[in-house]
């Protein structure tokens, strides 16, 4: 007889508030064993954790009760009723006994091999716990198949596993929620740009509307290229969407947190 | 003294799967008087009220029991006892006490002057709650900000009334989900085209991903424009996304429900 292997979901969790997750996630979330969380240092945790983290204190406080409970009925010893605790060695954090949190290091590098060593050995990580019949959850900031770090673990695991994605609330759609504003209508066209290069030109010649991710990439050249367009426009920034200190911004702004997303509009 | 207006939501329900609904948008509609969901003809319920059909369940079995309870109390009439009832002359279903739920008409036509005219119609209807001080949650398939109807009634309503934006899961999202692949990935561009126009050259020379909304309205034409591109190219379409009768096809579908969406990739 052969093991049935566990599930692997690729979440998005949302922008930042814990209410934008989707009642699909929050049923996973709530008894996967296993949730995956990568995080860019070893000393950070991850925002989508942070995101999740009244879903953890839930498990903590059920797991602890279920447990408590058994230690009354069966008077055995209390080691297993620890709240969430860290194994440094495997770098897994959990109640032993119901929920497992890890958070292998996706480093915020260009050096495509160390971030290749990163994929492989969190894939790893990751497909231990499947090939052991356990489903993991590996959440992602907004959606999982935008601009997401799940989609390096999902093209190393898709072939051995099965692999089940749930979409997440976009920032983009959540700060044209934030601002008050629609993002397209009608026939008009939308272009999600993460980074803006030469191209930016011609791009601007084709398009009304345009999301920049991650604005704090953008060298003030790039922005000058924008600002001098001969046409009305409607540039608004929002940083930190949807989170407590969220911040709505006219033209671009000077400090950029990493959570700064840009919306344009051209009024051609 | 003056009587505290009504606030209004725009809330995004996602693509079709009931558990694609935030926390954020449950929380709301189990709870605000009236939800305004209009339809395209008289006779056809939307989409998106089906999609919180669940939602409505629940609230008129809760209203029941508490009307009932209420009366059990009292030994009053079982007049207010109703289930949800269609009110022919207001255009209102709903328990007169609890739920109210409004679906005006807006035609899928063209003429303008028609179309201002329901969303005149619509807005006028909505106000007249909100003038009340009764809360108002205008429900609308997949995200509030990407061409949704949600845009028409904002904008009459914005300077007279506050308004809150609930994003929601996108089509485009849930359909990458759905086929199991990234939409973006790096620095790629994505580019969301709702109507393929004699642009499209151009488009897909600036881009490598490309989202072509509501497929239907696409002419065989174009699709050669796109088929003929002389690149490797990716072309998968999904009907009816995360619905029950959701099917995913390579390339472009003969037959075209009014939900198809075809994710175009270019490997360049």
């Amino acid at each position: 007889m052969t093991l049935k292997k566990g599930k692997l979901f690729g979440i998005g969790v949302g922008p930042g508030d814990y209410e934008l997750l989707t009642i699909k996630a929050l049923n996973v979330l709530e008894n996967v064993p296993v949730i995956c969380s990568p995080r860019s240092s070893p000393e950070k945790e991850s925002i989508a954790l942070s995101i999740i983290r009244p879903i953890l204190k839930k498990r903590e406080n059920r797991e602890i009760k279920s447990t408590s409970e058994k230690i009354n009925n069966d008077f055995k010893n209390e080691e297993s009723c620890n709240k969430l605790i860290y194994d440094e060695e495997t770098n897994i954090k959990g109640n032993k006994e119901n929920l497992k949190v890890l958070e292998p290091v996706f480093p915020m590098t260009e050096d495509i091999r160390m971030l290749e060593k990163h994929w492989d050995e969190a894939s790893e990580l990751i497909s231990g716990h499947l090939n052991k019949g356990i489903d993991v959850a590996f959440i992602t900031l907004g959606d999982p198949s935008i601009y997401s770090t799940f989609s390096y673990v999902q093209k190393r695991l898709e072939k051995n596993f099965k692999i089940e994605m749930i979409p997440g609330i976009n920032s983009f759609t959540a700060c044209a929620s934030s601002i008050g504003k629609p993002l397209v209508e009608k026939d008009e066209i939308l272009m999600i740009i993460p980074k803006i290069n030469e191209n930016i030109g011609n791009l601007l010649k084709e398009g009304n509307n345009f999301v920049l991710m991650k604005t704090s990439r953008n060298t003030e050249e790039l922005e000058n290229i924008i600002n001098e367009q001969n046409v009305e426009k409607e540039i608004t920034s929002v940083q930190n969407c949807t989170m407590k200190n969220e911040k709505i911004i006219d033209g671009f702004p000077k400090n950029k947190p990493y959570l700064t997303t840009t919306i344009l509009k051209l009024k051609k």
